[in-house]
């Protein structure tokens, strides 16, 4: 079970109410008004609680689990053991993902402004929002109802935070405006003056930075994560992006909806990422690119040119990613050569 | 223009004025005394706009541009739309910073302590400084004239900040000594106690770090950067250095002037980087190397080896880049015989 | 010397007394008495300071050096300069170390809890334990005895801190546990939700994270490294680990005693490294894999797959060290050859 001093469980549930959450179809040995306590993993879980199965890798866990009931694709249903409640729906890795949220939703704060916060008086502050201690929120800032900002968040003169934001302990936010029900981490910066500078024999000349940060809807900033801002044109985070922990994005970059970037990657200034691009971890993008809709870069890859829509790339500079397998299979040819003619 | 919100155009200004400042000619279509209001990209400029023409990629936006002026080389000015006024000079990129500085000047912050700042008592806090709220500045800290400490920045005991330099929110700075000018963003973190440690059956066994990091004059550090103290040697930032967000400095490393360090990179314990060396994004420098003057190291690349003078590498470990190319065309040509051989 | 703004050097000591600090065998011209004024490298120390050798690289810099009394092993010991004092020892590092400890202390925080620091009243605050400004204590956290929290250090609702660990400022801690004699650095976030979520045609949902980040005893963790708490099971990392600066451990990630990583590396969910594991700098070792005890990763490769016992891996993907030196030796004599036809 989740330890309690961190996380509040608030069920138990009957399997018919859980079944309805999710439109999920009732099966096995189930009686629906039999309660489920907890969830918990296939090798882990009891009679009380509920499992999942979403990977067929997993099937032989999936029959020796002692799991009271379970959430299953129709396909696998057949081969759960006896006395096992089903909820069989097509999607069972979602399902399970709303059901966990059901057992354990995020706790709700208590709406107010704590008395360290300081709110410049010009700000406007919608219903129900909850200051942490040691916040900061500057002129003309605008705070969207139900938003969460806790401690020591800084919000700069003229940032609007959409409804049903939360920004976690120290982020920083300026030169931007942030879209609804957004979650930000612990750490991130976002709005920084880009990397823009002009060369001459005697140093750097700055180039003022004009742009913003636009986060669309539902985006994720990880923690410590850096967002400059634009040069002119604005930086843009599309709705429902992800952005892992330790991630750069450059002035410029322009991020479709439902974007993933995993840890430690890292976007240079004006690329564009259209919709559902992923760029797994600590890849990087060079500047300038285009990633059309759906395509991937592998993790560690360094993109030099664009990808076109649904392609995976990867390597340094990254290519086609299934060509870049097949040069790893000669490499490794050659390394096997190599060492008969040593034997030999 | 730039949002209102987060900038404010301080414009107009004649075009006599701004020739002026930069020591450009004014030539074509131009009445010294008409009135420029604001800077544009060359596609979105209209009469009232000046823009600037710096690569020849651009020279057909140019030519179509509405600006009603624009900063531009004197190889370009005959190729000019008619009625745009011209800014004519050698060097059209630094001369449209400077001019985009002249309509957008750094805010100038009121100079004043926060009631909520912690100064200690020994601290010496120079002239016209801004210190914001929740920050600290510890014992026999000095804070040179005319610097901005925005909130929750914390400066430890001795530190010392040169006249003018502005910390952004959240930074951490301890054992180190700032230079003048320098613009230091929001959760850097200088004079953290690097990674030094003698191996042990029992464990590691730390080894004091008793250097401190020396930043010179005009450095910029990026948000969320990491700068290791030396480890007896001092870790040294030269004057005009620009680092970008998220880079790692480990302890005694050395960076000459006008250093550039773009995200994410890091450059490990002991390594010296001679002056204009530059590193691109997510590079990675190894220890107790030496990068002489200007050299560069490519994108995602590894080093291994000192890189000569003026010289570029790239690959892991890094080779002189056009040697990296190289074997990158031949991978493609193997590639492609493969190809042919499934084929044929 | 150490600059006095930022070290107190506590010294002077007779070399009887630091030889009998390490268990070390005093010789050459040493008398008992003579005391010892402070640590140098090799080429900076003075009769009055104490250096060592510990690589065979130096001993060059070890005969010419002046410095008054050296810590060396009994092998280089008689390569000693005339009138040097030698405490002659088979770790001198690690001797080196604790000598250098010796003269430059840790400095012993002053208990208490400064004013501004808000502390819930359910926390419990072990004795001897010293928090700073403006941090903040939730609700039923546990502080251990000798504890030091540094200014704005947010320790979240529930959070166990174990005796005499220290955390810098503006780190941020929620859903952990932390072990004892542990140091964390600044702005290092522990206990972040995980990146999980399942995907969806609507967007993606949030597979709520419900697992803790273990930490075990003496564990370091460097400034702006990020640590995502377990999604179900724990993230966990054992006693001793050593983790630099911006590093990335992902949820569900093990890391068994005494592993370390150095700057800018990441660890995908779930993946397990054994006892004393090291992953250099700016390596990522990819999902659901196990390095093997005392497995290496070589700086910016990317793994793929396993690590056995003691092995070091490299490249991208990651393969045995030793063969991808075969094929960067392969590769550099194809270079050669391609220049050959090229000129012949």
């Amino acid at each position: 079970m989740a330890d309690p001093r961190f996380f509040k469980n608030v069920g138990p549930f009957s399997l018919a109410h859980l079944a309805g959450l999710v439109d999920a179809e009732l099966s096995g040995d189930a009686a629906p008004e039999r309660d489920v306590r907890d969830v918990a993993p296939l090798d882990a879980a009891g009679p009380d609680d509920l499992s999942f199965l979403d990977n067929r890798r997993y099937v032989k866990a999936f029959q020796a689990s002692k799991a009271g009931a379970c959430v299953v694709h129709p396909d696998f249903a057949a081969r759960a053991p006896a006395g096992m409640a089903l909820l069989v729906t097509t999607q069972p890795y979602k399902a399970y993902a709303r059901l966990a949220q059901a057992f354990y939703p995020a706790p709700e704060p208590t709406p107010g402004i704590h008395p360290t916060a300081l709110i410049d008086e010009s700000a406007e502050i919608g219903p129900e929002v909850s200051i942490g201690p040691y916040a900061i929120v500057g002129p003309n800032a605008r705070i969207g109802a139900r938003c969460r900002l806790r401690a020591q968040v800084v919000v700069e003169v003229g940032v609007e935070v959409g409804e049903g934001t939360e920004i976690l302990h120290g982020a920083t936010l300026s030169h931007c405006l942030v879209g609804r029900n957004c979650l930000i981490h612990a750490g991130a910066r976002i709005g920084n003056r880009g990397f823009g500078f002009a060369l001459d024999p005697t140093g750097y000349v700055d180039v003022p930075q004009l742009g913003r940060v636009l986060l669309g809807d539902g985006v994720e900033v990880g923690a410590n994560v850096t967002i400059d801002r634009g040069a002119g044109p604005d930086t843009v985070i599309g709705d429902g992006c992800k952005i892992d922990n330790l991630v750069q994005l450059g002035h410029n970059v322009r991020l479709g909806r439902g974007c993933v970037l995993v840890a430690q990657s890292g976007v240079a200034g004006s690329s564009k990422l259209e919709d559902f691009v992923m760029i797994a971890a600590q890849g990087g993008v060079g500047g300038h690119l285009t990633l059309h809709s759906r395509a991937q870069l592998a993790a560690k890859s360094g993109l030099m040119h664009d990808i076109p829509p649904g392609e995976t790339y990867g390597g340094l500079p990254a290519m086609p990613l299934k060509d870049y397998f097949r040069l790893f299979t000669l490499w490794k040819r050659q390394l096997k050569e190599m060492e008969k003619k040593k034997d030999g």
